[in-house]
């Protein structure tokens, strides 16, 4: 078991990893004060998976929980769902002393948390993240929001659990799609920050997508680490944080061009870096070598849903709705080198746009030219 | 033209107070880095009293502004009404650079604050509170959220806006219990921390009652700089700011149990001032002339909708659902002496209700003794 702190203003909270440390929840949240019966929020699949062990660790050490069940998937994190936390919530008389365990994946952990954020001005959360892609991600930095209509994670906050738990053994049970998607986002931690931990990557690859235990641990850590050291210097996200981003600004427009339907978002993430990558070469960034090599590795994961059919106005509108797409000042992030991140800003739209269809026709994207700048 | 500034952990903002500042709101928000043209949220009647105004200004000095309607009332401070501006907000491609500024009074402020707080998880706002109400109390310190079917303000945040103007010549326009209503929340400013401006609006009520300009700027300025000061050292409400809810216990109680329809939020704010005025006397509170003082001063603002068919079952159940009623810990802010506040925990349950229910029959509230502790 290892503890990381994520160092922020004003306080600062733990990120607890280890194999099996789901048994020790309630002793391990009673630590940080969290003391009393939680509300847990999480969902079926992951009550039936691991809800057993965690909910008798919460029986004997707190007394009990109050468990309320959403649905499982992206398109339950929507306001719906939300007011029907509130509801639960109230019904269970839930007050401002009252806090909320987020036990499950990223769709959990986002709503979850904006419930803690905005029920009766804000009440206190932990976090349980059962998925490596809300291990290594989603779980850190404080990002809870819900989808709109008009796109993901729109309306939210910035709200900072009290404590993550992050179980390693949980994520044996993944499908391998939803393990792929988690090891895309910690490659992207490595490419931004850390050479060591691409270097573990491209060593461990074999054992990690078998998800032994020591292997899984050590990358959920330096991932988190990572992750972590970014957000506590920039909680609000008003300029490094942006690196976190790297792999996402494409990432993002592919997902909401084919209306989050075929890829994973690490999945997404993975062809925003292939994007970032190429194009980083047209614009000096990153030697072809490395380039190569951290190519290699995002291909060696596992196989990437194909981009056919993505036509490049449709991927180009997705990018100029985005919230990061700030104010017509086209930002992106690059790789000077293996390991560290620059955010180059003031891109010329012209340019980026006629990458993006050749990058979409090299690699069996649309090669339809429809749309105008 | 006076400015006061709150202080907070980590950021001050200032409210500045003035007869006729809103025509030169333009220039006052861009000096605090708000110079883009503004999301205005308001209602159609502001709109029509202070709107050219205003929009004028804003026009000249920001280039313009995007105005959204919402329904004049209480009951519009729900969550159909908030993703009504979301929606709005959208359509007008407002990004995370965007700004709102809240313009009316109590329902405005709050619902645009809690858009401002959880939009792209969190844009800048300012707030150009219209009621007296507002500018000496839902304007500072913070409080945003909406209301729901379990009761008032249970979804919200606390989120604090990047200036407040408030132009005491937009009171002049207010009808006679909109201007009494916040009367009663200075006075209780004045209770809680300043006898001084108790003996200011003991002297020039009558001039206050008809808004003459230099005794309005002074009570605002005095209440918010009470207000701002509490808020500075308990911005999230965990000890010391609970002094700011004196006759609130009570007082929201009378709202909630007559469904928020017979009393304006300060009228039940009165009625709680002197519930907690008689129980303080009960449990050895403030001196018997120095209560009839504040009695007599509450008395002589106008005339109280009656307590007339309230019972007492009806109340306490209405006190039960309170999220200030924490825990099965009864508090209650009770006078030491005029101009200072103390927090009374741990109130006897039958004692209070007991007394509860001589007050409402005294006061011509029911005398039915329904319901069991």
């Amino acid at each position: 078991m290892k503890t990381l702190h994520v160092n922020l203003a004003d306080r600062r909270y733990p990120i607890i990893v280890g194999q099996g440390i789901l048994a020790d929840a309630g002793k391990l949240l009673a630590r940080r004060g969290l003391d009393t019966p939680p509300v847990v929020i999480t969902n079926n699949k992951v009550l039936r998976l691991h809800g057993p062990v965690l909910l008798e660790s919460l029986r004997r050490t707190l007394g009990g929980a109050t468990v309320i069940r959403i649905g499982d998937g992206e398109r339950y994190k929507n306001h719906s769902t939300l007011f029907k936390i509130y509801r639960e919530m109230f019904r269970a008389h839930a007050d401002r002393s009252s806090w909320i365990l987020a036990f499950g994946g990223g769709v959990v952990g986002d709503i979850a948390g904006f419930a803690a954020a905005t029920y009766m001005r804000g009440i206190r959360f932990a976090m349980a993240p059962t998925t490596l892609l809300a291990q290594v991600d989603s779980s850190i930095g404080g990002k809870v929001g819900i989808n709109v209509a008009q796109g993901k994670n729109l309306i939210g906050a910035f709200y900072q659990p009290a404590a993550v738990l992050a179980d390693t053994g949980s994520l044996a049970t993944l499908p391998q799609r939803e393990l792929t998607t988690g090891i895309y986002e910690a490659i992207k931690c490595g490419a931004i920050r850390s050479e060591p931990l691409l270097r573990f990557i491209e060593q461990q690859l074999p054992a990690i997508l078998r998800c032994r235990p020591s292997e899984m641990e050590h990358i959920v850590v330096e991932a988190a680490r990572i992750k972590a050291a970014v957000v506590a210097k920039d909680e609000n996200e008003i300029g490094l944080r942006m690196i976190l981003n790297y792999g996402h600004t494409v990432g993002h427009a592919f997902e909401a061009a084919t209306n989050y339907r075929r890829f994973k978002h690490g999945e997404a993430v993975a062809w925003g870096m292939l994007a970032a990558l190429a194009y980083g070469r047209q614009l000096g960034f990153l030697r072809e070598t490395e380039a190569a090599r951290l190519t290699r590795l995002i291909r060696r994961v596992g196989p990437l849903p194909s981009l056919k059919g993505i036509s490049c106005s449709r991927l180009w509108n997705a990018m100029a709705l985005d919230k990061k797409f700030n104010s017509g000042n086209i930002r992106m992030v690059f790789l000077p080198k293996l390991g560290a991140a620059e955010i180059r800003g003031s891109l010329d739209p012209c340019g980026l746009r006629r990458f993006l269809r050749e990058f979409l026709s090299a690699n069996g994207g649309s090669r339809h030219r429809s749309g105008r700048l």
